[in-house]
């Protein structure tokens, strides 16, 4: 049984960073243990041009002290134009982010109809200039089947843009494992939320406000087939936590989203040991992610684990208040060393 | 349009009234509109004996003035007996609750094998001694199937004790109205909440911790069904509100049921009415049950409500803490007169 572990270059492909104290905050349980991360644009002022972005990413870079690259993405509204998207291509930028109006925290300037003209249009000029499409891919039905019911859109948008690379973010239902398998420009990240807890994690007991998220966790069954994609390091598959910092009071007030970047690289490694599984946690943890996004520019990291028990935070302290960890309390058996 | 409406002698089958202070700030809420109510037995010290019964029935005179019937049930436990069963009878005490152990809040002394030879046996006296059997029915399986799951030990039941009324509490589940078509010994009660909410409102936008409960909201299309099922005044199916106070703080820190006492009648009053079910109303609150149970002795309440607007207390204060109300803060369309 080895006593340490060395992973190179870990990649979170899916990040809420916020803004401000937050992202000052937050930043540097990715920042220190990531060489890179694709940082979400839906903050309270939306990341939707490349100047914007441009300013977001030198925040990070200033604060993180160039040791984490913000891997930036454009919120995709009906207002984008192929003007912006040179613009953003010519600043690096690689990936726009869609959301479904309203379907969770910060879409409200999200897309309404995403097969219209206007949205297949912004599609074509992605899918000519080489952008990445990631979907937040909820319909706006039950909550259990949102994730579902939204599957024929990520089938359209891949049929007709063959060139296009597009995200099923967060896969939450194991039928979305199967639309992958089905187009070649189709491709998914997986939470560490979602590859181990189920919606009885959420309510099958007492309620656990900080256990909610969207897309809903769903059944043991979807749980149990998007672990099991993880634990293989499926290539078409990135690790992307979604980790999203609410405080404690916005999420007793019912904030969707899980704060998980503390504990990321402990509790992945103590995962795919327990499926022995570890060695395929540094495919999931990266090379995945370099050759799905054609990343090559980062910091280089190689971060060592140790068996020595870590003991999660009950809470960290922000001038905003309260942040509660996933698996605030308890104890992993790795940790990481430094 | 009808400005008033008159409803003779409410029951509420299944209803929490908790001990102390919290029994004394939550009795008044069913006392004044009901004539009678079950009394759940899962208190802080379960209600397992005729003695502790009738120590606890006493209590609920004492503060209700003798103008609400308290109708007793008797936790069922392991370790009930003939003797105990006989006695009871002679209270006149009717009902049996059973609870699976740890299926809910209060359950810990519930029953881990039902169709044991023990619990058999306590049916059996029960059939013959003219007891109705409540059951909280849920397995232990995944939280939206646990109702669905139970269905065969219901079945079972049923079967086996053709002359024992068996009760299905607080039905979540479309497919528990089935059911009780095949088995004439079988019946339910309904909530307002089961019959008007879905997952979808605990979590489908915000995460709404008042709204957590156990059986689980389902599907709409669940809620349509028993929703259906109430509007017509089903004549196997009783109300039972299961109105269930936690404190503020409880209901934060994860603890299961909602408080709906204070706006029973108004609701179902503007619920019927909104499905041109106004008629059925009356069945559904007291005479389905009076003829379930064999229900004589209560006291005779005619209670109006008028076509008035009634705004719903943000919170009840307690000794123990604010009680958040469903509908807290909404307004309904109609109030209880007086």
């Amino acid at each position: 049984m080895s006593e340490s572990i060395t992973l190179l270059n870990p990649l979170d492909m899916h990040l809420h960073l916020r803004e401000a104290e937050m992202l000052a905050s937050v930043l540097p349980f990715s920042a220190t243990p990531f060489s890179a991360g694709v940082v979400m644009p839906n903050l309270k002022t939306p990341i939707t041009t490349t100047e914007l972005a441009l300013s977001y990413k030198e925040q990070i870079l200033r604060l993180s002290q160039g040791t984490f690259e913000p891997i930036m993405s454009i919120y995709l509204t009906p207002s984008l134009n192929k003007e912006e998207l040179l613009l953003a291509k010519k600043a690096g930028i690689k990936i726009l982010k869609l959301y479904p109006k309203g379907a969770t925290t910060g879409s409200e300037n999200g897309v309404k109809d995403i097969l219209c003209d206007k949205t297949l249009h912004i599609f074509e000029l992605a899918q000519d200039l080489g952008f990445i499409l990631s979907i937040h891919g909820e319909s706006n039905g039950f909550c259990m089947e949102r994730e579902y019911e939204f599957l024929p859109i990520f089938a359209s948008i891949a049929e007709m843009f063959p060139r296009l690379k597009v995200i099923i973010e967060h896969m939450s239902d194991r039928r979305s494992l199967d639309l992958i398998e089905k187009y070649d420009n189709l491709y998914g990240t997986l939470t560490l939320h979602h590859i181990t807890l189920s919606l009885d994690d959420l309510c099958g007991g007492m309620l656990k406000p900080h256990l909610f998220c969207k897309p809903m966790l769903k059944t043991k069954k979807d749980q149990q087939a998007l672990l099991q994609a993880a634990l293989k390091a499926h290539k078409k598959l990135s690790f992307g936590s979604d980790s999203a910092p609410h405080t404690e009071s916005a999420k007793l007030s019912g904030a969707a989203g899980i704060f998980s970047s503390p504990i990321l690289l402990p509790s992945l490694v103590a995962l795919f040991e327990s499926h022995n599984a570890l060695e395929y946690v540094q495919s999931f943890i990266s090379q995945n992610a370099q050759a799905i996004y054609g990343l090559k520019d980062f910091p280089q990291k190689s971060i060592t684990l140790k068996r020595v028990p870590y003991n999660v935070p009950e809470y960290i302290d922000t001038p905003l208040g309260k942040l509660i960890p996933l698996l605030a309390g308890d104890s992993l058996p790795w940790r990481i060393q430094g």
